[in-house]
């Protein structure tokens, strides 16, 4: 746990289960710079609507992406999303409750939910519960443990990463600053500028904008390179808090600080979204697209993103069948991003919105294709080839299957996270309402 | 069968289950007007290849979308994609043993393939099957019909349809015409400009680029509206053939005749769109997305592809689970189609260029959403509205289920068609190569 914070999670009885399903995290020293990245889904629940309204009342910045905030409140179970009017009530409620439990403007309140579209928050079990948990939190590794455990809906396991990053401090000696990250997954998973829930934490210190400034790109290559079923939730979102409280002094846009806490902050985002990808609902294997020697890094992320999205390379991974043509028909599809996340990357606003959604360049007589280390397929010694299958099936019955090209065509790189396609992901789906 | 056509299939021994997999079908009086849609993949099979640049070479038409032709062959079992240099001259040597049974140029040979990608075809057997096969091809519907089954591979059903239309004959009496199609479904099915393998013949009389002009249109509103698991396919193509043999006059661009035949084209394919949907592999229910009330139609068209191609709807449908919720969540996620797509559908080439994967607008407090004809969300009166959930989960047990949006915001219209996600598609193409 970053200097900074107090956390803690409960089962606040909005989950029919009775697991743990009310998170809150709250700074301990005053404002936290704050920055977010959240659904574009046109159905953006009342959660992303408030967080979003919240952000733009403390910076002024028109874009809700960042600002201040002193408080995360995450409720499981209900999506609190397409529930109209109402809903927006309820979730301004939230805020109102845990900003008087707490003593802060509610605006500095960010707020996170997940769980079945359409049905209302139980507002009398989420006020019981934040009654609760304010006096009991902690700033131990356990309560953060406890706010990841939370968060979860059809996850299996908890998803926490952790690291540290050395900064020049206020007083210009070194300081190891930490940064710690929590998320769920699992299911309509498919982001576009965003992903599932996570909250990053880290004692380091910045302004909220040079924040959101290494949080959009790290999101572009981590969180937007994630699927699990081709479905964008309409309560994704990401949030960044920097407490400053490890002393360190706040990182410049563009110093050489800045890279270094932008570096963590997306190590962090990467092991998540890996996390994730290995537990998407029903998943037993984690497929990891590399793709290397394309003509720039938008073009090799738009390749291996097709290739984990695809049912059928998925539902091959599943059989540990090394079926390298439905690889390449999937890398034949490949199209670039979106504009906005193409620009979150990198690219220069023009460029970006010229070359969104247009195929990527695939040359099937240079392009390479490993499978679980394996070369199947190459392009310049004339496609197919000549492979020992019953190694590479039994090298692909791993909790990770690595599906590697190389397009032969520039220096770009990129990789995508996603999972097998199973008999499990289609009952889960089919037989219960999530 | 429409007239001006003889055509056959059989067994030539290219599956290894010993089911049809070779057709043919040629022209009894001369070079049909050919119209022709192909797969944008990247790894575009050498069917695909060889077929754009015989249309290429007798209309001198760089795109390769129309052309004159004399005879289509058809084989099953091998996709012919991803074989290299290799593979393209095994396709033209098929087209050489068709052309020289038959004694035309083998420029006005077609070409479609279909099976596992990255196999060789066995071009032993399919020269034997090429000499067995020109002397039985025959005018009669059954001819068709052993045509259409020798394009299956995963299909459980023959796909075929057939509509007449009246047309001014060359001496200016009312002629009818016949519009007939067969296809092939079910896997790998994700259309962009075009679809899985088809085919449709008709005795009316066009040029090859009027021809074009009606089928690209008619394509766009049907085939591109439907998917089955989001992979298109290196093989995708649909050809249309006029043979002119009903004595109809020439359709002229523009005119009120031609309108009458793209109709009857588009009706075609919007019939085997649907058939090829109901047999999506492992289907059991066929979902028909209506969106009403959009700004314009390639936004509904948007909006209804993301429904029918979201995997938590599709396992929903499964599952008879009126999960409205899913549903607004892919809505809320649709984007428009490719520039080509958006043009071929009627856009202006600046404003498909404009307009191509920008988000589709939708507004979660007007759009009403119904399921199988339950009203299931009002978003004027509040969002989730209180239905009969046993009644609206009984209609769901259907041979199709209906998801109708009602946008509110114009008078934009479109549909899509898909199939529900079941256990039976994973095993299908998880223990099987395909």
């Amino acid at each position: 746990m970053p200097a900074g914070f107090r956390a803690g999670g409960l089962a606040a009885g909005i989950k029919a289960s009775g697991r743990p399903d009310l998170a809150v995290i709250v700074t301990t020293g005053g404002p936290a710079a704050a920055a977010a990245v959240f659904t574009p889904n046109a159905f953006a629940a009342a959660p992303v609507k408030l967080s979003r309204a919240h952000l733009t009342a403390t910076s002024s910045d028109p874009r809700g992406g960042f600002g201040w905030a002193e408080a995360i409140v995450s409720t499981s179970g209900s999506a609190n999303a397409a529930t109209g009017p109402a809903g927006e009530a309820d979730q301004l409620e939230v805020g109102r409750l845990l900003s008087n439990a707490i003593g802060i403007p509610v605006t500095r309140t960010l707020h996170l939910s997940t769980g079945v579209i359409g049905t209302r928050l139980p507002l009398e079990r989420v006020a019981s519960g934040l009654a609760a948990i304010v006096p009991i939190l902690s700033d131990d590794d356990a309560a953060l443990e406890a706010a990841a455990i939370a968060l979860r809906t059809t996850d299996s396991v908890t998803k926490i990463a952790t690291t540290t990053v050395e900064l020049p401090g206020t007083d210009g000696r070194p300081v190891t600053v930490t940064v710690s990250g929590i998320a769920k997954g699992v299911g309509m998973i498919h982001p576009r500028m965003a992903t599932m829930l996570s909250v990053i934490l880290t004692d380091a210190a910045a302004a909220p904008g040079t924040l959101w400034g290494l949080l959009r790109p790290a999101a572009a290559r981590t969180w937007n390179q994630l699927s699990v079923d081709g479905d964008t939730s309409t309560n994704d979102t990401v949030f960044v808090l920097a407490s400053g409280a490890s002393g360190a002094a706040p990182v410049e846009a563009g110093s050489a600080g800045a890279a270094r806490l932008g570096a963590a902050i997306e190590a962090i985002a990467r092991d998540l979204a890996r996390q994730q990808a290995a537990d998407g609902e029903g998943a037993s294997t984690l497929i990891t697209a590399t793709v290397t020697g394309a003509r720039d890094d938008a073009e090799a992320r738009a390749v291996a993103r097709a290739i984990v999205s695809s049912s059928l390379v998925k539902a091959a991974a599943h059989g540990r069948d090394p079926n390298w043509g439905r690889i390449a028909g999937a890398a034949g599809n490949a199209r670039l991003a979106d504009a906005a996340v193409l620009e979150a990357a990198g690219l220069p606003t023009a460029e970006a919105a010229a070359r969104a959604g247009s195929p990527a360049t695939v040359d099937a007589t240079i392009l390479r294709i490993s499978i679980a280390g394996h070369l199947v397929y190459d392009g310049s010694a004339g496609g197919p080839v000549t492979f020992d299958r019953a190694a590479a099936r039994a090298a692909m019955d791993a909790p990770e299957v690595v599906i590697a090209l190389d397009l032969g065509l520039g220096s770009g790189a990129g990789e995508a996270f996603g999972c097998d396609l199973t008999e499990a992901y289609v009952i889960e789906n089919s037989e219960y309402t999530t």
